[in-house]
């Protein structure tokens, strides 16, 4: 069960109704829309990301950046206390009571993943190989959309002023008509407006939080590890507490027991 | 008890004088302010600084900045005069005589904290642990909000071309009005103002003078832990002094004994 | 045998497609066209190169770009199926049994050289040392094309600005007839649309490109590297899974065996 | 006693002697000269490094402009003759002459207290670590005031542009009288104009001069250092001259005796 | 006796063919000279350029410029084969057959100075020692020349930015007859013209090639310096042979016996 990240979402609408709103206070919308303006700066950039990567990165990026808005809701304080609670029931009732608990902890792949693998009995050392190569493929993953993404950014106003060139030039090539000239640069602008949005206001944010929202799943995944570890050697749980409080950073620091 | 950091005001309120002034020798401020203008540069750097980061970061990043400009007034070499005073005062009276002067040194929070540890016996290398953590975590505070600060630098530029461009697109559209031109570029032209304004005279130097403060304050904070290590463990406080000299840099050095 | 980098080639085609359709839509091809245009930013830029390197590396970085977009096939995934399936024929055959399937590999110079060496029966080490340096000559060739084809993508549209600046200078000179300015000046941004269009449509993007398949190449021979020193020495196939997993991407990982 | 660093005063003054020219070629000086203008862009990027830095910063930053403009005439040749000189001297007639020279050595600070230091008697290592503590501030203040200059170049040319964007929003809110529309933009791009020029002429030339001349008094420095411990320990002083010929460039290695 | 590097010649012969060829189509030669703009521009550059280093380094530079050109032409692989061939020679006759061939080989002065050391008598590891510093100091000679050309690709675009001011600021001054308006602006693009051909077609490129001939430079004496080692040690040549191979990069390796 995904849940939305509340700030990329408010911040991308509330971008584009500012913008809308700037808009439509000066005039309506109907001139900020030109179909080969869109075609050459969405298509372009389109085209210049598939020469540059493979059609498989451009897919993977969709599909991340789509988990980056519709991000997971657990942060690393709570995958902290949900692995300190585990680790009190198991000391309570033993590391085979987890068999019971699998069912419920299936909304973090990951989490279910790690304690699957301890219910298993596989020694500590197998586990955290297996889960720090799944950790270490998810990083690659994220760099490389993150890569993508910012390469869009940089490739999306290029094709602007591409456009805006074309117009220009197709513009004072036909000078007959002054009352076009405006209009027609009206429209030339229209890719430099449209390259310029699209890189500052959709993918180079994106990137951004792409990039920290990777080094926090990271971090909730190292504790889920750090946690399954601790179970799997039956250790006491206020020692979990105290290594889990040297991974997490100072404001975000737990206090299950002190 | 915090005060003013003098040179970040002065510099903040004589910078816009000196444009205020400038706008003045040659119009009016009138032609100054437009609301859409103001809504899309300020709103969408809001907007696009919450799609990159977190609402927590946000709010830290502000109140970073206010502290930024109320900045205490201890530098570091009153620092380290304040810790071999202290230490001078243990030598003779004991180190439980801190214990009646921590209600006087409230108004350093680090300090104080540093002192009441050695009050309370704690052994020097746990000071060491809990302040060192402590500081850590500072400056990742401090980091963390410089980073917003550079970003706002560079997305706001951003936001005031795209309102440039969205004026310059509607002015071109309807060119009817011959007359209306001038004032509509100068309008387009307000949100590109904006946005140089913003990053040059506002975040930008706010982040410099944030990391320059931030390194400051650590070493302050250095000095105190240096002192509070150095009283727990009854040392000579000649040798304190030689110690902090090493870390103050060459030209902030105290002179207490020699 | 090579096969086309698809990607590439309809990034490529793409993206002109996108340009043209744009530029069609609004006006007729021929004013996009202009010979002293075409000279001074295509020669300038060539002729730039040959500045900055020298004639072989340029001649040497035209084949490199033409092998980037006629890229060979077998990707990192074939060669550890490939390898493998060899490993397992030769554990029943004895490796002997590779002189014959050689001529069926001829495809793949490197894997073809690898297996070559083992069965003439050079001890591993001495195949490591060749092969790696066979590798590192590759990875020199590719960086060295690379870093001409970004040197191509600074140098075109500065090109191009000289090119327009030589337009609007010329056109600034012979205000006589104002109805020329408009094509005058057409012509000249037609350098800077040249210089954009080159940069940013194909130097840049190819560069991005080479130097991925060059990464992914690397990777390739790596396996074929390590596929042929296992069947040197004998070692059972599954110890060569496990290996070339270790190589592998996590999404790429090959499932021969388990 | 201090001499002119020629080469930063003739580039300096001919470069003003340059500009001063070309625009007497074209015109007259007195519509290159704007109060406001002046103001913005001297007073803004003044206010700007206010910010940044404290005040303290920028009163030495100025110092140490001076400073690198009549910089010191003994270069690390001479300094490495000077100091093998002496060495030959004290072979002669003992370390206690030095007391003797002293007082003829007073034009160099740090090459009076590095001799007066082993006059002094103190061990070698002493020495070492009170001189390299010097000069470790020397470089400290000069990076500080390099990056400072740096900082200025960066913010001269956008004080500019925000004069300029006043200047022409000014200029376009009011075209009642198209005469004023010329000399009102000429006016309006003297910011720009400015900008350019302290950040292309003055500041950053002045940054470059600072570190070389900088890495140039350190090396010197490191001379008097080797030659003040060389004499103390009473070594053949054709030792250190092989010494310092390891410490000099190649081009300016010293042939005293050999 | 040195050779002209072709390509050099060739891009920079053939980069002003082109551009006086686009601009001869498009009109007349005349326009595009101008005295006051080329002394902003060339001599701002100069001036600029004395501020930031000294005279010497200067003068260094445009010397280092002419030998870049009239390059040496001894590449790697001939110096290679060369000292093989010298190898075998002496082999056969005796290392003191070399003071026979001495004079033949002053051509190549590193080569010369690497052999008569070597007749001289000296121990390997002294010649290394030596000739490894004159490496040095020639590394820092191209670094600090490569440097300067830099530096000057920078300076001279920021020089024409300020001509071109200059020339708008007097055109808008005195509007009074429009027919001089075009004229005057053609003369003002002039000097970015000159500042973007400098940079672009002059300063960078050449900075490239004296990087990439200094490093070839390096290579061909480090390969002189082995081979006069190894004739010192009176090696067998087939091991010179395999040494410089690892020495030379995969493209250029030596099949002198195999």
């Amino acid at each position: 069960m995904r849940q939305l990240d509340i700030a990329a979402a408010i911040g991308l609408i509330g971008s584009f109704v500012f913008l809308t709103g700037a808009v439509l206070l000066g005039g309506d919308l109907a001139s900020f829309y030109n179909l080969p303006a869109v075609l050459i700066v969405l298509g372009g950039t389109l085209m210049v990301a598939t020469i540059s990567f493979s059609f498989r990165d451009i897919l993977n990026a969709q599909r991340i950046i789509a988990k980056t808005i519709f991000q997971k809701s657990v942060n690393p304080e709570e995958a902290a206390f949900r692995m300190l609670d585990l680790a009190e029931e198991c000391r309570h009732r033993g590391v085979l009571h987890l068999q019971n608990k699998l069912p419920e902890l299936s909304d973090l792949s990951f989490q279910h993943k790690a304690l699957q693998l301890v219910v298993d009995g596989l020694p500590s050392e197998e586990v955290n190989r297996i889960l720090q190569q799944d950790l270490g493929g998810m990083v690659g993953r994220h760099n490389n959309s993150a890569g993508i993404l910012r390469k869009a950014a940089e490739v999306s106003p290029a094709m602007g002023l591409i456009g805006t060139l074309v117009g220009l030039i197709q513009m004072l090539s036909n000078l007959n008509d002054p009352a076009t000239i405006g209009p027609a640069m009206a429209v030339a602008l229209l890719t430099t407006f449209y390259g310029a949005v699209m890189a500052n206001m959709f993918f180079t944010p994106l990137a951004t939080k792409l990039e920290r929202n990777s080094a926090t799943e990271v971090l909730r995944n190292k504790i889920f590890m750090a946690g399954a570890a601790s179970i799997g050697r039956q250790e006491n749980p206020r020692r979990l507490e105290m290594y889990l409080n040297t991974l997490l950073p100072p404001t975000q620091r737990v206090q299950y027991y002190s």
